[in-house]
């Protein structure tokens, strides 16, 4: 790719603060050159047939086509039978790994110095399956569901992320001393693809242990790989230690090099429309995106504006300490670029 | 009770470091004057077919004929079909809310100050149901279960230690948004108890968002009642703000008020009969013990002494970065009293 050549993308500016925040996106971009055709989805206002979901097919089609996209945050519709918008996409979409980096911005002080985390989450069944039913009158029961398919393409990628990446360790987190069929099955898995990695220092770790030590000492771990409940625990753990969803990119990663990049913070409907919300996370998920295209360069320009726009202090959203407008924000990376 | 009638109390040694942390808490409470007639139970070398378990029906009976006792760390047998006995005790015995308080200890230094959680985990059910099954060949379910009956019982808990305790606030911790048939009837429960408690602030929390939240900033949170897996995840991360599982006390409760104080670390083989281990964990536990016992002066006399001599900072154990053994560091506590 060159900058000239546009390159299409989906984007889902998504709900409450999304569409302020993905401006910021689009401008950082323009302003860094990187000419993306923007296909622009929005979700429906009434169930379509077809997904069984606010999401349209054409929503889906669009990704699917693109093989690449960016993601604000989705309010699911309240009320009966309304399937999160999230859950919809990454289970239509196939999309079986989320990936987030959790890392200290350098100028933005939090407890912990010098976090350096990827949790790299199933991101497909587990706890997510969505079967539960009554078994009698107040006895319920949720089905936790682990498949070796799911097991070992989590595990392969997290393997395969750690080698390209330069990464030296997978811990893979579980609680196989009590679900012994569920989250072995799940290690099996890793264990086997563990194999084909000497070069990565493997190492199983129970998950109440993994936080205890996570919060004692974040330097003990590398990257992590775990069932989707695990993850979405994990996750939002590591990024507290660094300060929080504001500030922490992700990326879901599908069959066939499909990804879709997500800001995995809420829609702060408070906030929305106010010019107030911190756009770092969807920015920080727009640079995965863009490495995700090889783009490395583009990608790296980016990066380097927002952290040391950040680390620089002098404009800051509310969230962070500061009193800048998203769009003040906004300028103040596109003047680094 | 006076400290002249002694008190019969059920002792679980526990395996490894187990003995000599017991032996701690012996000398601790003889040097305070607290007559305790412990009546040492251990678990036995083969399966007792009344208990199916390594755990004998004598180990069962003596904790429900003393109504309460004091457990050291077991360390399960390995092998195929060995339940854990820490679970077996919980299931065997009918604990059903597990309380961890967790606070910053006075001169010893973590990245967070002021700490003060209780931790209020359903201890019986959930996750821990042990029934799981392969579907077909690469596909595997658990089943977690939720009762009304266990969800009213941890809940009632959990709100009457509240406002026994001078507790301002109760969040039930969850993921309704996933497993809304389970959990739900979880919240459900303590939505209904809490109504019975309206001097006490209720908040619901979704489990990401609460560990997210518990590392940036504890305060936000007071007493946290939850299902069994997320209690054993979140009092772990919990421990880990002010140091881990060896400064932190936790007690079950069963009905008819019987109640098993219990260190919840490992039983660290490596250092086992080393004269190296820290006792405060199971000393803190017995302190919570003394108090289900409505000894409260005795239980803050040895309390402070602890807390005192660890503050002090001349003698702590290997774990706190000192070089005491374990009977300087009691004896230590001793002179204290
Ligand atoms: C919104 C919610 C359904 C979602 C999840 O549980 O996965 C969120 O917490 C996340 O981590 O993306
Ligand atoms: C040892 C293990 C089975 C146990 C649990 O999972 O409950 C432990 O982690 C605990 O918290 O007491």
């Amino acid at each position: 790719f060159s900058s000239t050549t546009p390159i299409k993308a989906t984007l889902f500016p998504g709900d409450g603060i999304g569409p302020e925040i993905a401006e910021s996106v689009k401008q950082v971009f323009t302003a860094a050159d990187v000419v993306i055709d923007w296909d622009e989805q929005f979700v429906g206002t009434e169930v379509d047939p077809r997904t069984n979901s606010f999401l349209t097919w054409e929503n889906l089609q669009s990704v699917l086509k693109n093989k690449v996209g960016l993601k604000g945050p989705m309010a699911t519709p309240i009320g009966k039978g309304h399937r999160s918008l999230n859950l919809t996409l990454r289970k239509e979409l196939n999309l079986y790994a989320n990936v987030r980096p959790c890392y200290s911005l350098p100028g933005y002080k939090t407890r912990y110095d010098d976090v350096d985390l990827i949790t790299i989450r199933e991101n497909t069944e587990g706890e997510y399956s969505g079967l539960e039913h009554q078994v009698v009158k107040g006895v319920v029961e949720s089905l936790k569901i682990i498949t070796r398919k799911a097991s070992m393409r989590v595990a392969e990628y997290a393997f395969l992320y750690a080698k390209t990446h330069g990464r030296k360790k997978v811990s893979a987190i579980h609680k196989a001393n009590i679900m012994q069929k569920t989250d072995g099955l799940f290690l099996q898995c890793c264990d086997e693809v563990a194999k084909k990695y000497p070069e990565i220092y493997y190492e199983k770790v129970v998950i109440d242990n993994c936080c205890m030590m996570l919060v004692k000492n974040p330097a003990l771990f590398d990257v992590l790989v775990m069932p989707n409940l695990y993850g979405d625990i994990i996750s939002d753990l590591c990024a507290g230690l660094v300060g929080g969803l504001g500030l922490t990119p992700s990326m879901n990663i599908g069959e066939d090099g499909i990804a879709l990049a997500e800001a995995v913070h809420g829609s702060a409907p408070d906030i929305a429309g106010k010019n107030l919300a911190n756009p770092t996370a969807l920015l920080l998920s727009g640079v995965m995106m863009l490495r995700h295209l090889k783009l490395n360069k583009q990608a790296e320009h980016i990066h380097s504006a927002i952290i040391n726009t950040i680390a620089e202090g002098k404009y800051r959203t509310a969230d962070l300490g500061g009193t800048s407008t998203t769009s003040d924000f906004t300028k103040a990376i596109c003047d680094h670029l």
